[in-house]
């Protein structure tokens, strides 16, 4: 297996990206090789720092590097030796069998849209992010800001395809899909979450088990929660935000740790023909190092193909 | 000043709302009555299981109720003696200078509507939720369920009113206004979101700063945030859920028991003609107590004279 990382995305890259992928060399199973595109240079040097030397890691050598504020589609375009221009030509070629990135999002999103392309029958491909659950486990959201504005048919979709993503990345035989919404009846709500509630319901291929509230994100009430980028984003950041103010406060508590950004490290692309990891701009070695975790669970589970036979 | 209370709301009505009355009495300043609207057996029943009498509350007796689940508009029509029915009559008629109630929030907003009527101008009442932050104070976001739809128009009025309402109930000579979004630039986030930004930073009357993000709730960079009844409903919802997991674990924190639904008690109705402040349906009796300190400073505020002075 080739897990690829954009050694050049992030606000901290190369050094982070590096440091993390040095770290995750030595917990990833055997079957686990990671690839590092970008400046060959900067990346020797920091192996060289570190007095590193793994068989288990490449570098493939990208001049280019698409800053965080570029326009995605123009820097795509402008830069196919980027980092994230190489790394999604590669994962077209099968020559790697995920991508992962700190870098901009939005070359990550269209990148992923131009050369892997959406799964056919996938109306928008979205971000599924991992939310940790009180007592054990993990929920996906799906989305948390690709799509900021959704059709109810959309977000109907992100249940059906989030459940099977969940389904095989997590081994769980039903999972429970919900609605986020703003009360427990089918009638509440916006008026697309009013029109989406009978499309999941009506819909026999998901365990839908109908609205959950804003304080049940954490309360393992469901294992895949449908919601628009804009509501997904806003609840997804301000989840992250408790373990900020709980360190503030030194408040430690294994639970509250694992809403750290740093203990998943990265989101997933879903409902594209590939496997795509983005991670926050911010990104830590550590985050780097547990997102590379969740990439070798994600390339084992063949979420995308299991998808794509689903749909077709 | 003459706090009323509606006695039969919430989900422990009449039982947690008197109590949380009897405790108010003592702690509320000399000049503040408290009316409570319900069947006066039953509340008569309780103050005399906890041997309460006190020459600062008064009864009015209300032979309905408006039981939870009924549909707002018809229950108003149908049982104008109700508690909230008779509440509204009288807060209409100046006979009490707010009215609060943990009953069905649907009925108290309708009522308000119906009864007190909107502010000319205002192009939607919404709900203002009080927020805590890190380091102290509060903010408030508006709006938190009134209005699950919002038109760029009226998110932008919600920047207006809260500012006033801010203003007055807290003594902040210039209120931070931000927009609830998905980045701090300015062209991210919803259609609505785009399309709302100009128009709070062309807003002159108002100290506008930006966009803010779901991690920014509680972190004191706003005093009024700005945001559509369905984002704001469930990134409140799961604020609320910080206090319920830290309790689960054994934390004890100030700051995070600021965010128990209890330590406030109750949210505001704004851009109505008058005072009401709405509870959760499980209000405790402290929650009740709580919300009536509030209660107490918005009445003297006169936010509401403020926001139509301001707007006429």
């Amino acid at each position: 297996m080739k897990i690829a990382v954009d050694a050049m995305g992030g606000d901290l890259a190369p050094q982070a990206i590096v440091e993390g992928v040095m770290q995750a060399t030595s917990e990833l199973p055997s079957d686990a090789r990671i690839v590092l595109i970008g400046r060959e240079d900067a990346i020797l040097e920091i192996f060289r720092q570190n007095n590193f030397s793994s068989s288990v890691v490449d570098i493939i050598h990208a001049e280019d590097v698409i800053e965080m504020g570029e326009h995605p589609t123009k820097a795509l375009s402008q830069k196919p030796n980027s980092s994230i221009g190489i790394g999604f030509k590669l994962l077209k070629e099968k020559e790697i069998d995920i991508f992962c990135s700190a870098g901009n999002t939005g070359a990550m999103h269209v990148g992923a849209l131009f050369s892997i392309k959406a799964i056919e029958g996938v109306l928008r491909p979205a971000i599924a992010g991992y939310v940790p659950q009180v007592g054990g486990g993990y929920a996906i959201m799906v989305d948390i800001g690709a799509n900021a504005d959704c059709k109810p048919e959309v977000l109907a979709q992100f249940g059906e395809i989030g459940s099977l993503f969940v389904q095989h990345t997590f081994q769980i035989e039903r999972p429970r899909v919900a609605l986020m919404n703003i009360g427990e009846e089918e009638q509440k709500g916006s008026l697309t979450a009013q029109a989406t509630y009978p499309l999941l319901k009506d819909n026999k291929k998901i365990n839908f088990i109908g609205n959950i509230e804003g304080k049940d994100l954490f309360t393992n009430k469901a294992d895949v929660i449908v919601t628009d980028g804009f509501t997904g984003n806003v609840l997804f950041k301000l989840g992250e935000s408790f373990y900020e103010i709980a360190k503030q406060k030194g408040i430690q508590d294994d639970f509250i740790d694992q809403t750290n950004y740093e203990s998943i490290g990265g989101s997933s692309i879903i409902g594209v023909n590939g496997n795509v990891m983005i991670a926050h701009g911010i990104s830590s070695p550590l985050a780097i190092k547990n997102m590379l975790g969740w990439a070798y669970k994600q390339v084992k589970s063949k979420a995308y193909l299991h998808i794509a036979n689903a749909l077709n």
